[in-house]
């Protein structure tokens, strides 16, 4: 069964909202001039680019690597994006040159992988669960997809489309075919984009084949590597996977049918990318029991196992999940394409039921755990986001393994569609930035106008413009999770929140007409957070909120005192101040903490007098934006000192 | 210049002392009667009694190890204490058994070493970083003295003085010797008794040689390496060795000339043998500078690096020192054999300078990280001995790497001598437990009766008997530092404490005579003790001692709530209460605590509601008894509600 389009829910075109903010524009802004051009450098100076024209031969350095079309793709698919709502030739240009590189890269099969083209050519598809020959597709055709709906040419979508044919050829259940499916999920997601740019339904069939089949038994992996008796790739990294299976078929979320899988496990990238298609999947063709299994995997995971940031996958050893409740600061993995990977999944929950729980999450993740994994400049990243350092963690300039930067930059690029939604009868409003957006909705063009200074104020007013004649429609306005006391008015007049308010959105039908003006005012206390008794890593600290920003100490506000040291009392005040001149203009939080007063310690290692503790001068900035002063201290969860 | 020795304070003999107490006697017993029986049956099943016959041949199993001299040695000590202090023919039979068998494995040369006698017979003294010849060779000669000591048989006396000879002639700065020493301290300090019992000064320059040499460039095991050019034992086990060389100078205490060294750093048990043998030798040729090398390290060690429990080297990686104020609770390596190693140091720094603090962390580490170290029931054992745990740590019965339990046995064994020391003019109490100790000051022979429920309770009753004739000399009390409100009687007479207090110590000068009695009042209140704030792993917690007795919570007293969510109140009274049936008899503590309301949670991960405490029993029990129960959680720091 596939669902009627036409009635339901759909995202915005990313392109169809301009951001006039001082928040997100200029970000946008610096991954279009910084993050785009500095990796398509990154790109060609590592041999990424010229790998494509498959002339590399045996001996000569460097060899190409079985990750880099994926680079490439992302890299292709931000610039895409940017092309779309900032034209700008030269880039359109360059973006030619490599789409044609691809082209000429693609084999007469359809076939387009330069490593096992040139460097193994003989062993196509022989090691689906580490070569990532299908996550490399994935990510090409999400590129094709999005550079033909941000340019509107084709070459790379047909280029992506015969490769997603070749590959229909040799994936699937009938006689010949290989049962086999990608270790690192990706495609499944891309193939689901494939199919409503092209309306081709063999591609929905195709992904629902490598979800459905994923995690049967015979295991699919197991049975490979026996075929192919040989080490393949990544053995060396985990010798001791023949000793654990279950372990490592939790890795890569293949332990178990997708439909009977309850908790959140293994790599956190390829678990979210895979929830991602289950959740296209389920809205695609009505699958309820994809839907559940994607409900129960959320409330796991949001429940149990994600970090206040919003950042997922606890663990370094397996850039994953590990067990209920563990969430260590300092050590925290939580990589950014991890949170990039939960706004992914996130904002499709939202469209299979907009429940606000989706969007807080999305917000969470987005303001936190992704921003964080970008420098103020647009030229570091964090790979790891942890939530506390002892002053050793940085963000670096580019990654042997690259998949974080052109995550966050594909992410940013197409911000838009993460603000509204729509349908014949229905616009949603889930997100808050200063900007317009050009809307359709009840058979009608509308352009609203946002106008506000969130994330450091509450207060939004959305006007109606050019609607050419009054029309009848519901509008939904997202009320956050972390905001107690909203008010909302309608040229003026109040709307009764209590009343309208359902699973975190406030309805307001009613016949709207250009002119029509509604403001809320979404107060940002300053919130206290408290972890789960049993996450012991939180165990009696508190951790510092503000509308959707976290908070952080770092060590440069703190010079005097190590700031674990630092206990913030249970009835201290704490004020929001705006610093226009401080990390690009951020809202901090200042107050006054206890620490312990060392000149009165007397030097011993134990004593039996309590610690003598004196008031000290306390700031908390956000998160996303620590790292980017003198090096040092960090951390989000700080000691209460309950008195 | 050797020291006049009859002006200088001693230790008793340990068979001096006789204990009649309901803590020490039946432990004593426990190690006589379960503890050395099952070790030899250990030492007899695992072959190492059947290796000292030399008839291993290639490809038999087990091949005798490089360690198992040792083993041996130590239970051969163990068992020559309980020897003299109860007598048993067939101990004292399987004794002369195992002294024969070491007889007949001595070389002509005096050499005694079974691993480079049988297994590699052409290589003795070529890893002397790793394979541990003079370890095995020192232990050797501590059991050597232990047996004449306590039997008066010379035997194993004098193959032990023999294989010294050898080694006096194989090592030292003459033409034609090695300028090596052992990577594995232990042979110096055993060189020292080695010259107490047979008044040899070859013996203790000997021991002087080793300690001055280490440390000194080029560095001998890096030398050694090169010319032996082979792996070497333990290549694998430390791969990045020769990459990180000055880290691997310090894990045996190598990097630097011992009078330069101010950091305790390195495998802990290594540095605890070495820093004996310094001590020793500090005293035994009054080297000053040796003596203040000894005074910083163990103030290094006592104010940076040390557990409450006596416990020390945190990490596991190194079974050693990591950096200061790194002492994690869970992950805490704090070895049995390297608490035993921090007795035998406080021991003989108390030796160099009576003071008190010498005696408080003698006293701390015996009742708590040591004894920590042996189950109840004498059968079971921790190599480890962590602050904290989820309930997966568990003595065993045995180890591959056998060093701790033959540790412990040869430490309570001769526990006698740690409680009294006397000269010509002193006597000093170190420690209280009810039984006897005959002692000689004075020029006369005295008896001392205690009687006391130490470490239960700390009122003390100390009772001068056969005391030939009225004698003036000087007693000194040890007033233990946990103590605050101490109070002393002569004869029913109060002493001005506060008046006659030195470094831990009151002195009473008087003319003893036989029935004198002395009174102690040692108030057991229970302490709440802090750590210093820059122990991140305690912050915000709260210990709880009473006595020399560290407490901890286990998991079988707290079914209902995890301990890591257990708050103690800052002002809430705990009651101390003795259960003779409880662990062997114990003074448990009683108390109140909060927990999380978790029924009142709302199930979500992360909320901005303070969490709703409600109240809960709380039971602390001294922590070397934890794990002789049902299995479970153990915590020795617990949060604390600063309300």
């Amino acid at each position: 069964m596939i669902h009627d389009s036409r009635s339901r829910l759909d995202p915005v075109a990313f392109d169809a909202v301009h951001f006039a903010d001082t928040f997100w524009a200029p970000r946008i802004k610096l991954v279009r001039e910084q993050t785009i051009p500095f990796q398509y450098q990154q790109c060609k100076e590592t041999g990424r680019i010229d790998a494509l024209r498959l002339d590399w031969k045996p001996g000569q350095e460097p060899v190409p690597h079985i990750f880099w079309e994926s680079d490439i793709a992302k890299w292709l698919e931000a610039a895409s994006y940017s092309l779309a709502v900032h034209p700008d030739p030269e880039l359109d240009d360059l973006v030619d040159q490599v789409v044609a590189l691809l082209a000429g890269a693609q084999q007469h099969d359809g076939y387009l992988n330069v490593y096992f083209t040139v460097v193994e050519p003989g062993c196509r598809w022989t090691d689906l669960r580490d070569a990532h020959e299908l996550y490399c597709a994935g990510h090409l055709i999400e590129a094709g997809v999005a550079h033909f709906q941000a340019t509107g040419k084709r070459q790379l979508l047909e280029v992506v489309q015969r490769y997603a044919d070749h590959i229909a050829t040799v994936f699937g259940q009938d006689p010949g075919q290989k049962r086999g499916y990608c270790g690192h999920e990706e495609i499944e997601l891309a193939l689901v984009k494939l199919y409503r740019a092209t309306g081709s339904e063999k591609y929905l069939r195709l992904s629902q084949y490598f979800v459905d089949e994923r995690g049967r038994k015979p295991f699919y992996f197991e049975q490979e590597a026996e075929e192919r008796a040989t080490p393949g790739f990544f053995s060396t990294m985990f010798p001791e996977r023949e000793q654990e299976r279950a372990k490592f078929r939790e890795y890569n979320q293949s332990h178990l049918p997708m439909r009977e899988q309850t908790e959140v496990v293994g790599h956190a990238v390829r678990a979210m990318y895979l929830y991602c298609a289950m959740a296209d999947l389920a809205r695609e063709v009505g699958d309820v029991s994809l839907a559940q299994a994607c409900e129960r995997l959320w409330q796991h995971l949001t429940t149990k196992r994600m970090y206040l940031t919003g950042g997922i996958g606890s663990s370094r050893a397996n850039e994953g999940f590990t067990s209920d409740y563990d969430l260590p600061n300092e050590s925290a993995y939580a990589e950014t394409c991890a949170a990039v990977g939960l706004v992914f999944w996130a904002h499709r929950m939202l469209h299979l039921d907009c429940d606000g729980h989706y969007a807080d999450v999305l917000e969470r993740a987005l303001y936190n755990g992704v921003l964080s994994g970008i420098s103020l400049d647009g030229k570091r990243f964090f790979y790891v986001n942890p939530l506390a350092s002892a002053g050793d963690a940085h963000r670096y300039e580019w990654f042997g393994c690259a998949c974080c930067p052109p995550n966050i930059a594909r992410l940013l690029s197409s911000l838009g569609q993460y603000f509204y939604s729509q349908s014949a009868s229905e616009l949603v409003v889930h997100l808050y930035a200063s900007g317009q957006a050009q809307l359709q909705v009840g058979g009608q063009a509308l352009t609203v106008q946002q106008t506000t200074s969130y994330p450091w104020d509450g207060a939004v007013r959305l006007v109606a413009e050019q609607l050419a004649e009054p029309t009848t429609f519901n509008i939904k306005l997202r009320i956050p999770g972390w905001c107690s006391e909203p008010a909302v008015r309608v040229n003026g007049a109040a709307v009764n929140v209590a009343a309208s308010l359902k699973k975190g959105y406030v309805s307001i039908e009613r016949t709207w007409q250009a002119g029509d003006v509604i403001e809320l005012e979404l107060p940002m206390a300053i919130k206290r957070v408290y972890a789960h008794p049993a996450v012991e890593a939180d165990q009696g600290c508190v951790a510092l909120q503000r509308g959707p920003i976290v908070y952080c100490l770092e060590g440069v506000d703190h010079a005097s005192v190590p700031l674990q040291e630092l206990e913030l009392p249970v009835s201290q005040p704490l004020q929001a101040t705006f610093h226009p001149d401080l990390l690009d203009g951020v809202v901090a939080l200042h107050g006054s903490a206890l620490a312990t007063n060392q000149a009165a310690w007397d030097g011993q290692l134990y004593t039996s007098r309590p610690p003598d503790m004196q008031e000290t001068p306390l700031t908390a900035i956000p998160y996303y934006a620590w790292d980017n002063r003198q090096p040092g201290e960090m951390r989000v969860w700080i000691h209460e000192h309950r008195s």
